[in-house]
């Protein structure tokens, strides 16, 4: 008999079929059993009828416990109240292994019970749609940019240097050479791609030793920067509404069963199409007053600001032209104005922060040996970057996403450590 | 005037345009300049003639000076003698920054000298052509395993546990939590992944803290896992050279033009198409010692001898059943003989050695616990890997491909340095 995927039914209505897969959850009424069968690509209810069905395989279905690794064999049905729109009328049921006390059952758990048992975590419902949902959108990032002529290019990990010294840098001892730490961001390295190969992007996992212990904080994460070549501030901003708009969308289309498992109210992401809204540091300080709210020229937006503002839209809002000393050493000033940085954050709606941060990078060697100075940063360590500027400069700009902040707000999650299968915070590293 | 990247020239035949990019190099005869230009998208040579163009744009050519930053202007012309088949009739050339001595010129430089300047070495052709093959085979292995039911599970790069001491691994202080481990493989992590979704595959760097200084080692470089749930170890061979046959054939036929830079003899690699030579190490050892070279069995096949292998072999040659005790404690013994583990390497040719190492796993609870006694393993760090056993276990398998070493051996490298954008070698973590 064939062995077939719970994705694969539609192919095999009134077909007799194996399936294999874990017991997910069972009911028993008196002359049925149902035992529902997951498999990784969906839900599949079999229903033995006592009578049609030995009455030892009648009561394997007693027998089982939740997520025993089972085989079931019987004939497709179509059955419109079926979640997946497919039954089993079975006949078999073979336990591979039958599994006792298994520890997460469908009761509630505290959040440290399930992060110490994420290893099983995993195959609840609700974490394999975020996992599906999380795949599509790492798909998605990758085939914009491959589309788009972005060549991939993957920036090192292990970073030589601690210039802004160590306090948020994870450091490993690294032969005879001193000390390396796990990089924070892959855009320097990704500028010296851009030279060379005009659009590029880097997507790998960053690190931050910070000890912020909010929802919004991961110490491992994964982060996607487009660099390109030729490109300024508004080039830049049109790049970030168009890739959002792709990855929502996709997701939207192509995930719908999974954002309902969720329960997401995608109505809040259908919006998410360009045009963004843009709008200044100036005019976001304007929308805080309006609010209550009193920033001083030169201070950062803090958190509950970004929701404030976020709220006044009904998508994604691009935040731009920054007071240039709260921004970084490479970011260029604006030429009309050279207390502001051309930087720029997209901060998403519902209260998911920034999501996307970046800038037109210095393109002009002495501006650049200026802000180095500045920052108090250590020249030497930087020549590298400096030669970018001395061989061939031109204007360019890039940003970088946060892939699971990405993913919490899409899926509409409370907290990051759903949103990665291992997650990595200040009081956790295991399993 | 439009804007347009060398790879767009043939839909301007006979238009002006305008190209940004590079001077990758110069030629000049009495009345006339060749200048080539670079933009990442391709070469284009841009001739200018004395009289067409105005003296001081004439002289320009000559005044600029390698890997400076130009824009060009002129008509595209069709031209079969030019690598891409267009060549400009050059009418403008405006310098962006005139680079002075760049210190990467056509002519030999020693590799510790490029090495020291790989932020530079980056932009030359055949480093952009291996980049770009690169960037191919990435995307190559996540289409074939996203397009046959695979989900891509990232992996933790930090890990809590140095179960086989610490000598190969980077260390690093976790807040108050002890040390971490940079991963040196996601394949137990995937198998509880392969548990919730029955198909997965991480890919992400891993780390070797390894003091060998062989052309086939870096410290850090990127490796693809699946691990599939209901896969025994011939599923794993096929799932390998069906793999196999579609990243050497997509590269075959979408990067001739980069294969040609690096003048790749391309016919070695035409005949990676399944089926792929299977022999067990005992008929490894059979082809061994016909070519006078005694292996005892039990003892690792080394690299030397890997060559003479597959030098058999016109494609890549699967080795399997090796000796259970020069193998993983989580691989699973044959069942025909507890002497035997049913492990599985891919040997490439002409001397790329191993690229592909897998196994079926260990899924019995007894069995295993019995392995990490052997090998004097901490029973208490693998208890959440010993709970996929107790919970719902299933046979499953699955292999990990070393990117770099694909990248050298589809590109016909000398050493694996230049198949990652930025190498880290026992002795060089800079740039």
């Amino acid at each position: 008999m064939q062995i077939i995927h719970i994705s694969d039914l539609k192919n095999y209505i009134g077909q007799e079929v194996t399936l294999r897969g874990w017991l997910f959850n069972k009911r028993s009424g008196g002359k049925v059993r149902f035992v529902i069968l997951r498999d990784g690509t969906g839900y599949l209810q079999c229903v033995y009828f006592k009578g049609n069905v030995t009455e030892d395989t009648f009561d394997a279905a007693d027998r089982t416990g939740q997520e025993s690794s089972i085989e079931v064999t019987g004939k497709v049905k179509e059955e419109p109240r079926a979640a997946g729109g497919y039954e089993l009328d079975a006949k078999g049921l073979t336990i591979i292994q039958n599994a006792n006390n298994y520890p997460i059952t469908p009761k509630d758990h505290g959040i440290e019970f399930l992060l110490d048992n994420r290893h099983l975590w995993l195959r609840s419902k609700k974490q394999v749609a975020i996992l599906k949902i999380r795949h599509r959108i790492v798909k998605a990032i990758r085939d914009f940019f491959d589309d788009r002529g972005f060549t991939l290019m993957d920036t090192p990990i292990l970073t030589p240097n601690a210039v802004e010294g160590t306090s948020t840098l994870f450091e490993t001892k690294y032969f005879d050479l001193g000390s390396a730490y796990l990089t924070q961001s892959g855009q320097l390295y990704a500028e010296a791609g851009a030279m060379a190969l005009g659009k590029v992007y880097t997507f790998g996992p960053t690190f931050r030793a910070e000890k912020s212990k909010t929802r919004r904080h991961l110490t491992e994460f994964w982060m996607v920067e487009p660099e390109a070549a030729f490109f300024d501030l508004n080039d830049n901003m049109d790049l970030a509404e168009s890739f959002l708009e792709y990855i929502v969308q996709t997701v939207l289309k192509e995930m719908k069963n999974e954002l309902g498992i969720l329960e997401r109210d995608t109505s809040k992401l259908e919006n998410v199409k360009k045009p963004l809204p843009r709008i200044s540091y100036d005019e976001a300080i304007e929308i805080l007053k309006k609010n209550n709210v009193k920033l001083e020229w030169g201070k950062d937006i803090s958190g509950a600001d970004e929701t404030i503002i976020s709220n006044q839209f009904d998508r994604p809002v691009i935040v731009h032209r920054y007071p240039a000393e709260i921004k970084a050493f490479y970011m260029k000033r604006d030429p009309e104005n050279p207390k502001i940085a051309l930087a720029m954050d997209v901060l998403a709606p519902e209260g998911y922060g920034e999501i996307i941060g970046g800038s037109q990078r210095e393109d002009d060697l002495d501006q650049l040996l200026e802000r180095i100075k500045e920052h108090n940063l250590p020249q030497e360590a930087f020549e590298w970057y400096l030669d970018l500027r001395r061989y061939g400069t031109v204007p360019h700009a890039g940003f970088g996403l946060g892939l699971e902040r990405t993913v919490s707000w899409i899926c509409g999650l409370d907290h990051l450590r759903e949103a990665i299968p291992f997650p990595r915070m200040i009081y956790r590293n295991t399993p």
